[in-house]
């Protein structure tokens, strides 16, 4: 553990009642898992909301070896929290300054109530039973989480699939929202993101152990969920100079191999990639989460189905909106993040747009915070 | 079938000997399935050698409903040639002028010698035993094809994969080639190509039915095999209007899900391609032919590893060269192609680079001949 980390802990809120989704379905006795970094001013006014990738987890900053009741995902890759290189004193968001808060999503895995969950029919792991979960109702839970812990207004930051839902949030209760920060993020899933997660689900639902979710008296479909983060993660990356990058990170046999004998580096690397996640994740929340994504389009928040519907409450409070673009994305592209930018202008909504030169591809903003501290610090005034 | 469509047949031509390949493997007894359209001239001199795609086969043209010793893979797809919109009598491939030739690759599954074939050894299918095949080796094929039918010099046409092909013969064997003809294709598998053809890989492995390629006992790897062409299928459409076309071409259930149930016309659609597929391929032959792709790059042909060396025959006999990109392709993007044509004008070789407009993506070759005819009648003369 690097000396100048504190040590944090994931903190649970359980709250009152039952969960009613979008789709009708109901959970009950919802448990978030979240974290929280610096100290509520008196007034709870200096507090930042941030939402975790698709992968990701409520631990973005600091080192917190263990999360009770998780079991063995919380690996040695997950202690150190996913944005240290931009959360922390002096840091664009500032420890010093505000409180970040930052959640596990319903359906997840490291802690929220999840398919994993002892389901409170027969306290059995819901498996299969557990409901599919939309953008919307995330953004609807995290704003139950704010309401429990005594929050008004916030600001927003999403980077990658966390952006979708911080989008929902600032669509759905525009007024508790002080500003928008999308990273690395859209306000739609695109075609190309919706064959590959369909892709991704397939991957989980034809590894026999997958049993139609119903595994968690084991063996896990681990083969099917690291094929799925092979699909996924290459869109994570920069591809052109993934051979390099693989070069450095190989790792040994997979064993997921029987025909095929690797004969470049990025097969290995990928293989290496995918079954490492599988041990430190959960395949039903995979599913849940692509499947989230994969449905997502803001403009189905309005009955008009229109963009500019779906942000009337954005633009009626004239929230300060930052969108970041990294040129190298292969996963949220540029110019769907131009279309985004277009669509804001078009609907009356000032927001500043940024394009981040990078080769990390859409990962940069994991690796790369430099380029994006001056905005940020800018719009979080 | 279209009364206008001629009954073909196709032809068995059994090599002498046998085949050693460039990885040290050998095939005995190699038998060859190939097609002829049009007649050739007493001097043999008018010749098109045609190469077909991934998952094309010898029947490029003509009305064929049967392939002897195949069993049950000529499906009621495979009976119509898959480019007779662009051969026949005053067709842009004259069947009036030339004689074109198409025949199957090794190890592919349309009867040239192949995984299911029975082993000289004991007469049981090859299954996991048949070698890795590499480009080179089919262009070698192809030219002892030539040899056998007293033909010395040729066209090429080679659209898609089958173009890797036809590049391969013309830098092995520059002076037997009178043109070269290029058409959604290149000079080597790009870093997406690998990504992509490492997942069909994976999803053919990852099927308990491969049982490591030696499953001909059954049961098939049918549902690897369909969604490995789920995968590849994605990038020889034109994602932006893949909607669209879903809606109209949507089949019914596939069997293949169960947690999933697809909301939307592309998820349907993809399985309906892919269960299709796999009635009609054979997965052994599948893996051969990807992983021939995923290794190729013209410039290992020479040893200093320069695409100028591996051309050099190429140039010395001014072979004529046409490229055709297409600008929608998102399987072989216009940016490689671009990169393929600047490779050629560096080297010294003057070549046709043609942008065909299209909304087809990559299988515009497939459907839209009239865009490509004046410059293949040109280049043939």
């Amino acid at each position: 553990m690097p000396m100048q980390l504190p040590y944090v802990q994931t903190r649970f809120l359980d709250l009152p009642g039952s969960f009613p989704l979008r789709n009708g379905a109901v959970v009950e006795k919802v448990r978030i898992a979240y974290e929280q970094y610096g100290t509520p001013s008196p007034e709870k006014d200096n507090v930042i909301l941030l939402f975790h990738a698709l992968s990701g987890s409520q631990h973005a900053y600091g080192y917190n070896p263990d999360v009770p009741g998780i079991g063995a995902l919380w690996k040695p890759e997950n202690h150190e929290g996913w944005w240290n290189s931009i959360i922390g004193p002096g840091k664009p968001l500032d420890t010093d300054r505000f409180c970040i808060i930052c959640a596990n999503y319903l359906g997840g895995c490291y802690g929220t109530t999840g398919p994993a969950s002892p389901s409170p029919a027969d306290g059995l792991p819901y498996g299969s039973r557990f409901p599919h979960v939309e953008v919307a109702d995330q953004a609807r839970l995290q704003a139950l989480l704010l309401d429990s812990l005594g929050i008004e207004r916030v600001h927003l930051v999403g980077p990658s699939v966390g952006g979708l839902i911080a989008l929902s949030l600032a669509c759905q209760f525009p007024e508790r929202v002080k500003s928008f920060i999308s990273i690395g993020s859209g306000y739609r899933a695109s075609i190309e993101h919706r064959l590959s997660l369909f892709e991704q689900i397939l991957a989980i639902e034809l590894d026999p152990d997958f049993r139609d979710g119903d595994y968690y008296q084991g063996p896990f479909p681990k083969k099917g969920l690291a094929f799925a983060r092979i699909i996924g993660h290459k869109s994570f990356v920069y591809q052109e100079g993934l051979e390099q990058r693989a070069r450095k990170e190989v790792g040994g046999q997979s064993g997921m191999l029987a025909w095929l004998r690797p004969t470049r580096s990025t097969q290995s690397y990928m293989l290496h990639q995918g079954t490492k996640f599988a041990e430190r994740f959960d395949a039903n929340s995979y599913l849940r989460i692509a499947d989230m994504w994969a449905e997502f389009d803001i403009r189905d928040h309005a009955p008009e189905g229109t963009f500019s519907a779906a942000l009337e409450g954005f633009r009626r409070e004239t929230i300060p909106a930052l969108i970041f673009s990294i040129n190298t994305d292969c996963c949220f592209r540029p110019a769907e993040q131009q279309d985004f930018a277009d669509q804001m202008e078009k609907a009356g909504i000032p927001a500043e747009f940024h394009t981040i030169i990078s080769t990390k591809g859409h990962d940069s903003f994991l690796l790369e915070p430099e380029l994006y501290a001056e905005p940020i610090r800018r719009i979080l005034g």
